[in-house]
C-alpha cells in the first residue's frame, strides 16, 4: 500500500477492515473471520470504492473455502459467490473477482488435496490483489497524460487508496498529477448521501498535500461555470461494452455540466470495471439503497420521519458525455468499443 | 397567512419570527423588540426567503423607528436601511422594502409628530404586506398555467408559505396545481448546505398532502434522466432586468439539466424581486456564508476540521436556460426585458 491509510489488512488468515464510515474521525478497523463477516462489512459500506471490494471480495472467498466443513465445496463455493455478487450489484470488480475464485474452484481436479486448494486459492486471490495494484500504477501513468500544466479539477466521491487498495484510480491521477505540476487545485463534491468526497477525498488530498476546497455537490455548476475548472475527473463502478459508465450517484450531472461548459470529462477505471456482458448502460442495474441512509446524517433525521426518499447508489453516464475512458490499457476516446 | 406554518406574528408592537431552523422538528419562535434582533434572524437564517425577509425587514425597520431616542430619524433610518441591505446582499426584496420605509421616512415633513411618523411607517409596512400576499395569489394564478395535467415536477430549496409569508411562489403554483390535477408528483431536492428542501419543501408538501419524495440534490441529473419529469420549478432572489436569475446555490445546475434534457425551466417570484438597477446577472453580489455551515450538520462535522470550503450562498442562471419567468404581471418569455 502507498498510504498510512490501508482499507484492508490481511493478516493471519484473517481480514481487518478499515471502517469508512468512521473517516476521517477515527481509525478502526472490523476484524472479519468468515466469509459472512465480509459481505456483511460490504453490504454496510465499512468499505466501498469498485477496485478494493473486488480484492476484499477475493479474500472473503478465500475464507469461504477455509472455514468449509462440508463435502460439496464446488456446490458451495457457487452458493457464496452468489451471495457476494449480490450484496452490492452495481460494482463490476466483485463479481469479476468473485467469478475468477470460483472458476478456480469449480475447474479443479475431484481430487485435489485440501491443503492444495487454499493455497491455489490464496495464490490467485494475491495475483488478483498485484494485478489491481499494477493496473493502478498504469492507469496512473495513462490518466496523468491528459493533463496540462496546473490544470484545475473536479471529483467526485472517492476514488483514491480507499476506494483502490492502492495508488488510486481517478484521485490516483489527480495526487500523481499534481506531483508532476499538472494538477494545482483541486474542487471536491461533498458527494451526498454518503459523503465520500467530504469524508475521504478531502482526508486523502491533505494528507498528500493537495490544494483542495469542499464544495456542496450542488455548487458544481456555479464553481464550473465562475472558476477556471479544466476538466472533471471521476471513477466507475461497472462499464458496459459501448463505454456507458455507471458510477456514483451525482455522476451523471456533472457530465451533463461538463458538456455544456465545453471541458473534457474523464473517467478512470482498471480493466475490470468494464463488464464484457453489457452491450449498454441500459442493461446496468442500479442498486437502490435505503432511504435511512439519505434521511439521517451522523444519526440526526434531516427531514420528516414519514417523507419519501429515493435512493439510486449510482447513476449512468451514457458515452457520448465522456471524453475519454482510462484503463491500464490505454485512453480510449468515443465511440468505445471494449471487447 | 393560509397555514398553521406562519413563518412570523407582528403583535403588540414585538416581531415575533419562526425559527425555520429548528423545522420540521421544533416550532419556536424568536422574539424581536428591535432592529438588531430582526437582523440577527435574517442573517442566520432564523427565517429565510426572498419574499417574507422582505416583509420582516419593514417591520424590523418599523421597530428601529418606534425605539429610536434621537433627534435625527433621517440620517438613522438611512443607517439602519444599510445595515439591513447589507445583511443578506442578494436578495432583492430585502432592500426593495427597506428602501420604501427609508424614503417614505426621508420624505416625511420635518415637522411631522413622532406619533404620525410611527403610524405612517406602520402603514406601509403592512400595505407591503398586503400587497405581497395579493401579488403571491397572482403569481399562483399565473403560474399554473403553464402546467398542463398530472405533470411530475422537480423543485429546489423552499418557495412556499415559510419562504414567503403566504401562499408561496414556485411552492404555491406546485400545491395550487395539485389541487387542480395539474401536479400529481412532486421531486423534492434536499438543498445542501441548509437542507431547505428536506426541512421546509416536505413539510409543507406533505402537510398539504402533495405527494412528494426527497432525492439529494445530485440525484436530480438520474432523475430527470429515468423518471417522467415535466418541468423544473424555482423561485429567485434577485432578478436582472435582462432574467439573469440569481436564486439558491444549484438552481444553475438544475437550468443546465433541464436544458441538456428539453425540459421547462420556470423562475417564479414576485416584481419586488426584480431589481432595475441591475442589466445583467453578472453585477449581482453573490453571498459567501461561512465553511462552517457547511462542515457541519447538526452540529456535527462532516469532514476534516481543518478542510477548506466554499459557500456561494446562491448562483445565477443566465435568462437563455430560463423558459419562463412568471410574475404577478403575467408570464414572460425569453428574452426578456423588464422595465
Amino acid at each position: 500500500m502507498s498510504s498510512a491509510l490501508t482499507p484492508f489488512i490481511f493478516k493471519e488468515d484473517t481480514i481487518f477492515i478499515l471502517d469508512q464510515r468512521k473517516l476521517p474521525f477515527k481509525k478502526e478497523y472490523v476484524r472479519c473471520d468468515t466469509y459472512k463477516d465480509v459481505i456483511k462489512c460490504i453490504k454496510e459500506m465499512v468499505v466501498r470504492g469498485a477496485p478494493v471490494i473486488g480484492v476484499v471480495s477475493g479474500y472473503g472467498m478465500y475464507l469461504a473455502v477455509r472455514n468449509y466443513k462440508g463435502k460439496d465445496l464446488k456446490k458451495y463455493i457457487i452458493k457464496v459467490a452468489k451471495e457476494f455478487v449480490s450484496c452490492r450489484p452495481t460494482a463490476y470488480n466483485l463479481s469479476y473477482v468473485v467469478n475468477r475464485i470460483k472458476n478456480l474452484v469449480i475447474e479443479l481436479q475431484k481430487d485435489t488435496p485440501y491443503k492444495e486448494v487454499l493455497k491455489l486459492v490464496l495464490e490467485e486471490v494475491e495475483r488478483i490483489k498485484e494485478e489491481n495494484r499494477k493496473s493502478l500504477q498504469k492507469i496512473v501513468e495513462n490518466g496523468i497524460k491528459l493533463l496540462k500544466k496546473n490544470f484545475c479539477v473536479l471529483t467526485h466521491c472517492n476514488t483514491g487508496v480507499l476506494a483502490c487498495g492502492d495508488i488510486g484510480s481517478a484521485l490516483g491521477v489527480i495526487i500523481e498529477g499534481y506531483k508532476h505540476n499538472k494538477v494545482s487545485f483541486v474542487y471536491v463534491d461533498e458527494t451526498r448521501p454518503y459523503l465520500q468526497g467530504a469524508r475521504l477525498t478531502m482526508l486523502e488530498l491533505i494528507s498528500a498535500g493537495v490544494p483542495c476546497c469542499m464544495i456542496t455537490d450542488n455548487m458544481a455548476g456555479y464553481v464550473i461555470k465562475e472558476k477556471k475548472v479544466d476538466c472533471i475527473i471521476v471513477g466507475a463502478d461497472r462499464i458496459a461494452k459501448n463505454g456507458d459508465t455507471a458510477n456514483k450517484i451525482g455522476t451523471y450531472t456533472l457530465a451533463v455540466l461538463a458538456n455544456y461548459h465545453k471541458i473534457p470529462f474523464y473517467v478512470i477505471a482498471p480493466t475490470s470495471s468494464i463488464d464484457k456482458n453489457l452491450s449498454t448502460g441500459k442493461e446496468i442495474k442500479i442498486e437502490e439503497r435505503s432511504a435511512d441512509e439519505v434521511k439521517y446524517i451522523n444519526g440526526k433525521l434531516i427531514t420528516l420521519k414519514t417523507a419519501k426518499v429515493f435512493h439510486p447508489a449510482f447513476d449512468v453516464t451514457p458515452a457520448e458525455l465522456i471524453t475519454a475512458i482510462v484503463t491500464e490499457e490505454g485512453i480510449f476516446r468515443y465511440p468505445y468499443n471494449f471487447k
